[in-house]
C-alpha cells in the first residue's frame, strides 16, 4: 500500500474509533479562500495559511460527512488499483450512493478539494486526472515513460515529431526527462508555437518549446515544473502584452492561483521569468496595439491593489502602471506587422541576449 | 510556382487588364450563407449553391476591393515562400497597408473567406494555419512527416507514446499514413481518451484513438478525413448523448457547418458514423441522466426543423424525437456509474459488435 493509502487508513481508523467510543467524529480542514493565502517570495508560490474549519458529524452535516467518507474510500480504491478517474467520473460514481449521491458536480468538486487540503496532496496523487489535456512539446527533450504493457521504458524524442508535437498527458507524475537544452520557452498561443516549430527554433536556440494554449492546465504546469526542476532549466514565458497575459496566464504559471492555494505547491513554476511581451517591448518594437478594454483596466487595477505576487515585485507594479498609462495592449502575433518571421529572427534572439530586461 | 499560384496570377492579370482597358474590374464571389447551401447525401457534405455576388470596383467598394487584392497578393507571397500565417497574423500584416489596413480582425477574416470561396480552396491551401491546434492521437498508426532540416521522412509511431499522445499539427496536408488498424474511434473528451489510452484500448481492439476535445477543429477534422480516406478506415464517433453532441460535434465532423460551406468539402468526414451515446444507449445501459436544458430543447427542435442533414436521415429524426420525449441527456462519462472501466470492458465492445445500432 502507498504512503498515502496508509494515511487514509489511519485517518479513517480514528473516525471509526471515535464512532465506536460514541464520540462525535470530526475532521479538521484548512479554510480554502484568499483570506487564508499568503505569498512568500522565498517559497515562490501562494501558500495556505493556518486557518482551519472542523467538519463534525451532526444532524445538519450528516450528508456532507457521509459524502466525504465515501469519496475518501473511493480514492483509496482508485489508489490501490492504480486506476485513474476524472472529477466528472467521481460525480457519476456517487450516483450509486443512494441518499449520499451528489446532485451537481460542484458539490463533488468541493468535497474533492476538501480531501486534497485535508491530506495536503493534489488530486493527481489520489489518482484523479484533469478533464482537459496539457500542452504540446517540441524540441531538444527526451521523455521517458513506461510502456504499461511490457513494463519497459519508452524513450520519446521530441525532436522527431516533424510539424506535430508531443501532447502532454493529463497525468505527468511518472514521466522522466533527459535534455541538453539551455532553456524552456513557454508560449501562449498554438499559432506562435507552430511558427517556432516550423522554423526549428528549438534547434537554432537549443531549447524546448511548450505551447500553453492560454491559461495553462494543471497537467501543463506540473509538466513544466517537473521538467524545469529535474533538468535545472530556466523557464521563459512568452505571452501577450496585456493584463490577462500578465496576471492570468503568467501569474498562474509562476505562483499558482488564489482559490487553489492548497495545491499551488505542486503546480507552480517559481523558476519562470517573463520574457515578453512587456510594456517596454511594445514601445521598443513599435508594435501595433489595441486600446485596453474596460475588463483589462479593471484587471490591472485589481492586480496592483490585491495580488500579493504583483504587490511584492516593484518591477511588476511598474509594468502594470506603465500599461495603464499607455492604455494599450499588444499580442504576441503583433510582431507580424514587421514581417512574419521578425519574431523569431529579431525579437526573440534580441530578448534572449538581454535577460536583465525580463520581468520577475 | 504551384497550380494555385498560377490561378492567382491569372485572376490578377484579368483585373489588371480590365484596369488598363479603363473597364471597371470585378470579382464574382459565391454567396456564403445558409440560403446558398445544399446537402447532398450522395456527396456527404454541405455544399455551396450557385448564387454569386459581384464585387466591382466603385467609390463605395474601393477599400474592400483594395483589401481583397492586397490579401490575395500576400497569399501568393506566402505560397511562393512556403511560409505559414495565422488569420490573426494576416490582420497584423495589414497594419502596413496605410488606408487599406483592417481595423478589426472580423474584417480581414471575412475577406479571407471570400478569397477561399473565390478560388474554391481552403485557407490551409493558401498557407494559412488555424490558431487552435488539432486533436490528439494514440494507437496503431505510423505517421509520416518531413524532417524540414534533412528533408528525410520521419516515421512517427503512435503506439510509442506511453501515457502521452501525438498532437495533430495545425496543418496536416503533408502527412502520410501507414496502419493496419480496423477503425478510427473519435472521442469527445480528453478524459475518456486518456482512459482508453491508459488501458491500451487501441491494442485490444486494433484501432486508432483520436481525442476531439469538444467540437473538432479544422485541423482535427482534416486529419481524420485524410486518414480515413487514405487508409480506407471507418470512423466511429463516441460523444455525449445530448443535442450538442449530436448536432454540433458529430454533425460538424461528418458534414461540416452551415456558415463555412465553401470549405466543407475538405473538412467533412462523410465516412463517420455515430457509435454513441444514442438515446437508445441511455435506456439500454441505464445511464444516470440530467434533464435537458432549455438550450438543449431549442437545439433539438432547430435541428429537426432546419438542419438539412438531420432532415435527410429518418434515423436521426427519430433519435432527436426520442431524446426530446425522454427529456434527458447523458454524458460519455456516465458509464462510470457502473464502474470506471465498464465503458471499455462492456459498452464499447458490445456496441462495436453491433454496428447496425449506430446512427448514420
Amino acid at each position: 500500500m502507498s504512503g498515502l493509502g496508509k494515511r487514509i487508513q489511519t485517518q479513517a481508523g480514528q473516525i471509526a474509533a471515535d464512532i465506536q467510543r460514541r464520540k462525535k467524529p470530526s475532521m479538521q480542514l484548512p479554510v480554502r479562500s484568499l483570506q487564508n493565502v499568503r505569498y512568500d517570495p522565498g517559497k515562490g508560490f501562494f501558500a495556505l495559511g493556518k486557518k482551519r474549519k472542523a467538519r463534525t458529524l451532526t444532524v445538519s452535516t450528516v450528508k456532507t460527512f457521509a459524502q466525504t467518507l465515501k469519496m475518501i474510500a473511493t480514492c483509496k480504491g482508485i489508489l490501490d488499483t492504480q486506476e485513474i478517474a476524472t472529477k466528472r467520473e467521481m460525480y457519476y460514481i456517487s450516483k450509486n450512493w443512494g441518499e449520499a449521491r451528489f446532485l451537481e458536480q460542484d458539490e463533488s468538486d468541493a468535497i474533492m478539494e476538501d480531501i486534497e487540503a485535508f491530506f495536503l496532496v493534489n488530486r493527481e496523487q489520489l489518482g484523479f486526472v484533469p478533464e482537459e489535456k496539457g500542452g504540446d512539446v517540441a524540441g531538444r527533450l527526451m521523455i521517458k515513460d513506461l510502456d504499461s504493457n511490457t513494463g519497459k521504458t519508452l524513450r520519446i524524442d521530441c525532436t522527431k515529431f516533424g510539424s506535430g508535437a508531443y501532447s502532454i498527458p493529463i497525468s505527468v507524475e511518472e514521466l522522466g526527462f533527459e535534455t541538453k537544452a539551455r532553456f524552456i520557452l513557454a508560449i501562449e498561443t498554438a499559432g506562435m508555437f507552430q511558427r517556432l516549430v516550423k522554423h526549428r527554433f528549438w534547434e537554432t536556440h537549443n531549447c524546448i518549446l511548450i505551447s500553453l494554449g492560454g491559461v495553462p492546465t494543471r497537467a501543463c504546469r506540473r509538466f513544466i515544473r517537473r521538467l524545469g526542476e529535474d533538468c535545472h532549466l530556466p523557464v521563459y514565458a512568452f505571452v501577450d502584452g496585456d493584463p490577462y497575459g500578465y496576471s492570468n496566464i503568467y501569474r498562474t504559471l509562476k505562483v499558482g492561483s488564489g482559490n487553489a492555494a492548497h495545491i499551488n505547491e505542486f503546480f507552480c513554476v517559481p523558476r519562470a521569468t517573463f520574457l515578453g511581451v512587456t510594456p517596454q517591448d511594445i514601445e521598443d518594437y513599435q508594435l501595433p496595439t489595441h486600446p485596453l478594454k474596460e475588463v483589462d483596466i479593471k484587471r490591472a487595477k485589481d492586480a496592483l491593489k490585491n495580488d500579493p505576487f504583483i504587490k511584492s515585485h516593484p518591477a511588476w507594479q511598474k509594468a502594470f502602471q506603465k500599461i495603464l498609462e499607455m492604455g494599450v495592449r499588444a499580442e504576441q502575433q503583433a510582431f507580424a506587422a514587421h514581417g512574419l518571421n521578425h519574431v523569431l529572427e529579431v525579437y526573440l534572439p534580441e530578448k534572449l541576449k538581454r535577460p536583465e530586461r525580463f520581468l520577475p
